[in-house]
């Protein structure tokens, strides 16, 4: 490897201004150096020593280092199962969607007229699993399909207002009976784990969770099931393999009111356990608690059809602690690439695969029966053969000959046959377990259960036949989206900063890629080798003793923490600490994470100037709530975009009456290398590895959310989901787990640990200065135009910065919206807007943007401020003003008529340099009104 | 791998039109089945007995046999040198051109208006090239170091009327020296090797050839040698490395006419000998003499600065045996990446890899001097050491450490420093060669060659310093071309056909990439039997006895099938045959690449009706040539797209008479499977990879150029530029090297590799029948718009059609070219225009294309119809037709004025399903007359 020191270092490529540059902002804010911008900005209190990392790493050495992690992996065969499977990314869908800046860097679809591309490929993930589980509401992606079964649970438990009882069918993968039960008994349900197929007892059902097919392949008809629980008043909930759907019976066909699972196996890596799309579908008259995204038909300003997210008033961001999830970034990315796999083979395609699927596994059961007996009679990819005290022996020989298969105790060997099986494969199996291979002659679903509705009739599954057609739809889907390969997005609190191309590479590569999350520790040296080094280094980061990756997704880290919180308190002989303070301008999140904890929420109020915490009304609130109090939830710097200098009073106030102190990781970007929230307060953080460091947003996820904690918080980390018995509570003094696999979704770690390894802590250090002094190069070039809301210690924002238009609004009318839609003309994605403030955009250029760039962004913000000016001014109506009007798509640019007092030119290039490059969406403005009156989430 | 029956086959996917929409155009021409239509179109006694290939394989079972391949190749650090160096591709590159379907599917920028963002990328490439050799006139890539030697050497022969004399300088590259000797004596040229250092004599003098550094790293004053030439009044080229004159004098300003070398160690891998990019740049005295494509700058029809290909009229398909080269492809993919890679370091970053690398050479010098003697005292990246009698045991040792270091015969070791080597890399080869690292304290560079002209002010090369730049400014780029990944490309002669995904991952593989040309044998045996494996199912298809994949383009598979003939007949003794027919329809590069082989051209007739070959021309033209006919260049089926019935008579004639026929395999997409050259009558043909075996044509390279031969000319060949002895003529029963590797542009080979192994015998039949069926279903559909000029048996045509404009040209004054420019306003790249036939459009649509693209040509060429029927039936004027005026781009369709009679809808949207997705071209109409007057190819 050499020494890094003969490289350029790579900070130099990640960070946006070149070193001039910064020292011309730096001086432009009256400052001569990064350090004193730091000094100036961040309270000195909370400034950490010098954060020890290693060197850091050119590009090469960092894919070098990556290989030879790679390279202690172990990829057999994975004929495991235990809900993941072999499957084969088609390779013109890894090229095109999985390894396309154009998919991967784009942000969740919030704005709906630059994000039709990815809104059309989740409409069809709907499509898919609506038609698939026949069930007519289907969401836009869960996280996996364990956390999926817990939002099941949730929503159960929501809908029944009585109930106390849940019940999980005993063939539910362990995993997802860690979760689910887990979750279950955090909700204060009473939890029994049991054989469904012998009938229900006792009332005060809240619902059931049902496995079709079971964990060890096993399949039986669950109708008589639904209907006992029906007939009690509860809920059926499902649990299921879309590709046996193919041939089976479909969940809602059989009465079930949800079905759920993953869609792994539809062409996505096993990812050593992730990120995989978990999807979930209901009936209509549970649309409203679907949990997560969905993406609605609606229409735009001219009447045509467009896409949106639909029903966000029951989403976390609005809904708060009363939302249906706390989820906010899902799977989007890994939803897409199942969706075009389906698409890739369509409605006979993927049958046809489920039939091969299905003969493998019938053949390797003919072969050895006979000499073994079977667990189960009816099956559909997963054989499970019963080996008498031999189960590890014959799970070591198949070893030898490169599968792996599945060890279920000592008395049982699982053989799971996924799209690739040959009947070669079936002979190789047959020869581990001693027998001859023969063909089947009949097939091992009950007639009872074979599928009656067909699948896939939308056109869209019979639409792509060749490659040519699925590179020519997957272009001309991302074409028509804005992502962060085209120009900035200044997202507030959503931090889209480049992506390194070094830490994406290797996520594709096969011994990273196809490793099995349940795969013996031996097979997974190299995974795991990276995954303690990763968090090793974020512990330093964050200057907590312990941290886990397991959470994938931000909300995740969050409830987690909230878990260790309330399991701490719990220990301690403090249950009744069950109330947890946030302060009013919280990411929705936070209410909605205390309330999947089971905690209370009381609000704490903003002050006016800073946005900061009022410390009067905290202390008024801490009295108030007393004993109760479990804690706070506080995000740092703040949701407004400000270092607030009390942070360190805040926490110790808390600490003082007992409570944790949570410090939400959402704004980690401007504390990176500088401050450590273990050290100034925290006892508990989430980070989003998807925001600060560098796993791409994928349109929506994925993202992962480690949870970080003081020593004492240590012994409440996520658990192993394999290593709990579902059957019986967590120990008190234990953490539970909260997603299918150990790691989550290790398959994204190596960006994040690329990242680190390639940055140092000079360069993270550097990157967060960059940020904050970005941010106040904005908000100083701005502020004629458009107050900056809040500012900390020296008139400074941190790394963002709220821009407050309302008094504009209400003098001409025109809206934050109108701002956010006008910028499409100019090429941008919209800032964050109304978010925390309704009325204001919130914009995050973060350290990777140029100063180009920020220029480009500043001169459309002046271009539209002197638009709002002639309102103002009475030279224009609001009403017939390009603000209300925009966007303007080229159909509208090029239509013979034009319809509007503005000229065409001012519309569509109102500065030179679109010239040069211009960005047409391809619809108007959503029409929102519209679209909430019309709901239709598949078509 | 298990039985290839249980996938559904990878056929499927590339053909373009389904099973049954296959039977349903059958039908509509009135077949029954593809053998009935094949039984039709092709000449019986063509038909080839059954294909054998092995068993097709799928995507996944295809890279794993590659992966296979790759893991028995040994990738050492290389710090062998000899023109193949070690480089870093920056990983943005990497993603976002060698594997972005954007760039690598977009074909050569004949169309100006749809390749602006290539264009500029290859104007940047000139810049580059002109900067650094200090050299006005640079073109846009040419095929490899010694190839470019060797259009030298032609260049300097045709510019001598008299001289007879070419002089190389002994310290060239071996493999330069070996190609380019045998080019000057294929030109009948006098051939002398020397010490340039010691002095010219004798006149009579063409050019010399210089070396600048020398092949063992040797560095010396070249300006009294060029005095010296010019003198003599000859021309001085000189090869030279770009990366060392970051810190040499420029040949340029040393007074060099000629520079020329590669471009590799401009981020490009080593690819196992290539495709690289060589580069040429001369004086403007030489403008209009140097060899390949030249972009210029030029304007549109609306003034503003637009590129395109200029000087075209010095090429090989208008100046045909004239020409200043045969070159059509070159390597624009890979001029791409070394200019991206040069923007991507800047000027100043390239001139630190520059030090870097002199340093890290100079610390080893000082290291091994003392201990042993270094053959020369200046050098920039290699040292040469002195190890009497320990060569290969050194090399050995290296080897044992990780590194691959070059011996020089028995006594040298030549040890080549790349940009990566570290002080850690000085410190193991010192432990190599027994003697302790040391820092030098001094370099090694004369001070009378040290750099006086600064490197690369063109702005460009100090624009972009962040990977998120790198990532827009690729984006923008290939966002202003129309490329395959997008639309059909119906380009007759050109076979845009699909590339699979699953060829294109493994050429970025490590142990693809990173193989050293001159690796020893058992580092290469992965790639030896790749490449063995696909000459030998090349063999089978072409029914010819040997194949060899040296040629890195289907010019370079020409010349040296032409030279395998010449030698042949001069080996027979019968060196008088010299002169070659070739039928007026034929390629430009036909006659030029026979004019390099030094063979004269006697044109032979087309008759009327087939546009077939002339028989009693043909025979006419034989009794002419006499004893002269060395043979007869065929292409097959014609150029005119008919598979003519003559064709054994043609071959069976030309045997009679002594001569050697010559099959032009560009048209091997409508004949693999059917029927092989080899077999009925070729003696002789090249392929084009790129063409039919699916290798991308990346904007216009790299191709590769198989030539094919029967048994006895199998001796002649192309043989390894390092078996032979440049100093030696080959002897005349053997070949001569025609590459500087010995398998050519090696790294693309996995690509036709995983067709063929995907496609099977009978895919490949497939393939080819559909593309028959595909060009008929246009032609029937089209014919009532616009006549199909010829036609073969039973009114078919074979895999392309040539559309006759000529008679609504003449009645209406629409031009061919009109058509072509009003067809990107449909969002299609133009048919290959007034080839073979001024006048007309020569439409190739391939087996991948699917029916509703098909459809949707023939629908806009429908459309484009009645526009001019609109001007045959006096509605509206030429001069103010869209036709006149397309196409439109952005600008002109959203200015606020609009000048023309029609209206903005028609003009933009002529077709409804454009809305759905639109491409608006950068620029308007080039003006070609501007260009023409006004040559400017750097800026």
């Amino acid at each position: 490897m050499g020494s890094p020191a003969h490289y350029s270092p790579y900070v130099a490529r990640h960070i946006g201004p070149t070193a001039d540059e910064r020292s011309e902002l730096l001086q432009r804010l009256g400052f001569d150096s990064f350090e004193a911008l730091i000094e100036a900005a961040v309270p000195k209190d909370i400034h950490s020593q010098a954060l020890e990392l290693p060197e850091p790493l050119s590009e090469d050495e960092a894919l070098a280092k990556l290989r030879s992690y790679a390279d202690q992996n172990v990829a057999l065969k994975p004929f495991y199962g235990q809900g993941f499977y072999e499957t084969s990314t088609p390779p013109v869908i890894r090229r095109n969607v999985l390894e396309s800046p154009a998919w991967y860097t784009a942000y969740t679809p919030y704005q709906p007229e630059i994000s039709q591309g990815r809104l059309e490929a989740l409409l069809h993930f709907q499509n898919m699993v609506s038609e698939l589980t026949c069930l007519p509401v289907a969401g836009a992606s869960l996280l996996d399909e364990a956390s999926a079964a817990a939002e099941a649970v949730a929503l159960m438990a929501r809908v029944s207002r009585k109930g106390r009882r849940i019940i999980f069918d005993q063939r539910l993968h362990p995993q997802v009976l860690a979760v689910a039960t887990e979750r279950a008994r955090t909700l204060a349900l009473e939890v029994e784990i049991s054989d469904i197929t012998h009938g229900l007892v006792g009332e005060d059902l809240v619902g059931v969770i049902l496995a079709y097919p079971g964990t060890e392949g096993d399949l039986s008809d669950i109708r008589r099931a639904i209907e006992d629980i029906h007939s009690r008043g509860a809920l059926a909930a499902v649990d299921c393999d879309l590709l046996a759907l193919q041939l089976l019976e479909a969940p809602g066909t059989l009465g079930a009111d949800i079905a759920f699972g993953t869609s792994q196996r539809f062409g996505v890596p096993l990812f050593f356990g992730g990120p995989h799309a978990a999807f979930m579908a209901v009936t209509s008259k549970l649309t409203r608690q679907l949990p997560g995204r969905v993406v609605g038909i609606a229409r735009d300003a001219d009447g045509n059809p467009a896409l949106r997210l639909a029903l966000q008033t029951r989403e976390q961001h609005i809904r708060r602690e009363k939302a249906t999830s706390n989820i906010c970034t899902a799977q989007a990315l890994l939803a897409v690439t199942a969706t075009m796999y389906a698409i890739w083979h369509g409605a006979d395609g993927l049958r046809q695969i489920a039939q091969r699927v299905h003969a493998r596994a019938c053949d390797f059961a003919a072969s050895v029966q006979g000499d073994f007996e079977l667990a189960h009679e009816h099956f559909f990819d997963t054989v499970t053969v019963l080996t008498p005290g031999k189960a590890e022996a014959i799970v070591q020989s198949a070893e030898e000959r490169g599968y792996l298969l599945r060890a279920i105790g000592a008395d049982k060997v699982s053989v799971s046959f996924g799209e690739s099986a040959s009947p070669a494969d079936v002979e190789a199996l047959a020869e581990v377990f001693g027998v001859q291979a023969k063909k089947a002659e009949g097939q091992a679903i009950p007639q009872s259960l074979l599928r009656s509705n067909p699948t896939l009739k939308h056109p869209v599954f019979s639409s792509i036949h060749s490659e040519t057609q699925m590179l020519r739809y997957l272009r001309k889907l991302s074409d028509r989206d804005l992502a962060l390969d085209r120009s900035m997005i200044p997202l507030g609190s959503c931090t889209m900063k480049l992506n390194p191309t070094a830490g994406l590479e290797p996520i594709s590569w096969p011994n990273f890629a196809n490793i099995h999350p349940y795969a013996p520790d031996r097979h997974t040296a190299g995974w795991r080798a990276l995954i303690e080094e990763l968090q090793g280094w974020l512990e330093r980061i964050t200057g907590y003793a312990k941290v886990s990756v397991q959470p994938n997704a931000g909300s995740q880290g969050e409830l987690a923490g909230l878990l260790a919180i309330r399991r701490y308190h719990v220990a301690r002989g403090e249950a009744q600490r069950d109330v947890v303070l946030i302060p009013r301008s919280a990411h929705g999140t936070n209410a909605a994470s205390a309330k999947l904890a089971n905690l209370d929420v009381v609000v704490v109020d903003n002050d006016g100037r800073e946005g900061s915490i009022d410390m009067a009304d905290l202390e008024a609130k801490i009295d108030k709530v007393g004993d109760r109090l479990a804690g706070i939830m506080i995000t740092y710097p703040s949701t407004h975009g400000v270092f607030e200098a009390s942070v360190r009073e805040v926490c110790s106030k808390i600490h003082e009456h007992g409570g944790q102190v949570y410090i939400d990781g959402a704004n980690m970007n401007a504390l990176t290398g500088i401050a450590q929230p273990g050290e100034f307060g925290g006892d508990v953080s989430h980070l989003n590895l998807h925001k600060t460091f560098t796993i791409p947003h994928g349109g929506g996820g994925p993202g992962v959310g480690p949870v970080c904690v003081a020593e004492h918080l240590a012994p409440y980390l996520p658990s192993d989901p394999l290593g709990t018995d579902p059957a019986q509570p967590a120990p008190g003094d234990a953490g539970v787990p909260i997603a299918s696999a150990r790691y989550g979704s290790a398959g994204v770690l190596p960006i994040s640990w690329a990242y680190i390894a390639m940055m140092g802590a000079k360069g993270l250090r550097q990157a967060t200065a960059t940020a904050i002094l970005n941010a106040n190069y904005i908000a100083a070039e701005l502020k004629d135009a458009f107050p900056v809301l809040y500012t900390g210690p020296g008139g400074l924002v941190a790394h963002e910065c709220i821009l407050d238009l309302r008094p504009l609004s209400d003098a001409t009318g025109v809206s934050a919206a109108d701002v956010a839609k006008r910028l499409i003309d100019f090429g941008f994605h919209a800032p964050t807007l109304s978010f925390p403030v309704a009325g204001t955009l919130m914009v995050e250029p973060t350290e990777s943007e140029d100063v180009a760039e920020l220029d480009r962004f500043i001169q459309a913000m002046r271009a539209i401020r002197a638009e709002i000016a002639e309102i103002e001014n009475g030279t224009t109506a609001y009403e017939e003003s390009m603000l209300h009007h925009a966007p303007f798509n080229a159909q509208v640019a090029c239509a013979d008529q034009w319809p509007y007092a503005f000229g065409r030119e001012e519309a569509v290039y109102p500065v030179e340099s679109l010239r040069e490059a211009k960005y047409f969406p391809p619809v108007r403005r959503l029409d929102e009104a519209y679209g909430d009156r019309n709901f239709c989430c598949t078509g």
